[in-house]
């Protein structure tokens, strides 16, 4: 199954989010354009999860400009935050594989 | 130096971001009470950087309730928002500190 990545214009407004100060083992994506939210959730591997399981991984989704929304909307919001993170973890491992390999070429 | 690592009650709404997809190399602090606030920094190690060089290194501030706020405000914010980065740098440092040293353990 090959899941779709593409930098949509979108996603250019959400950030992949963390504070482990308050809430350590968790993350939160945060949207800041309008409908603005926070979703904090604690799944640990994205890339091994599935987006129901992302789903039951959630804890708390704030919709910071009032709640007043379809729940189509906010369904299609919470698929592209899905997305949105996917990508961004996707990357994350890229930098880490990029990080060892570099370690192992200071190594002796 | 040593400086100040208290984890306050207003750093429960701060949130350390990155978009990678858009932001590549850029980090973000996002104070979701308010007034609240987006502010992208270019700074690679927050540890080694003190507040002036932080401030240098923001890219943008944006000031998501509307930018009516008095300097000295503005001000406290940012100082807040570089004292909740500062934690939250150190409890990624433990963090990575402890995946070394399991890894180290996992090697034969």
């Amino acid at each position: 199954m090959s899941r779709k990545e593409e930098y949509k214009e979108e996603y250019k407004d959400y950030w992949w989010g963390e504070n482990a100060q308050f809430y350590p083992g968790q993350q939160s994506i945060i949207k800041l354009s309008t409908p603005r939210v926070l979703i904090r959730y604690e799944l640990e591997d994205v890339l091994e999860a599935n987006f129901k399981e992302f789903f039951d991984s959630i804890e708390e989704i704030h919709w910071l400009d009032g709640n007043d929304l379809e729940d189509t909307q906010k369904e299609t919001i919470l698929k592209e935050a899905w997305d949105f993170l996917i990508i961004e973890e996707h990357l994350l491992e890229q930098d880490l594989l990029e990080m060892d390999d570099n370690d192992d070429d200071d190594e002796e």
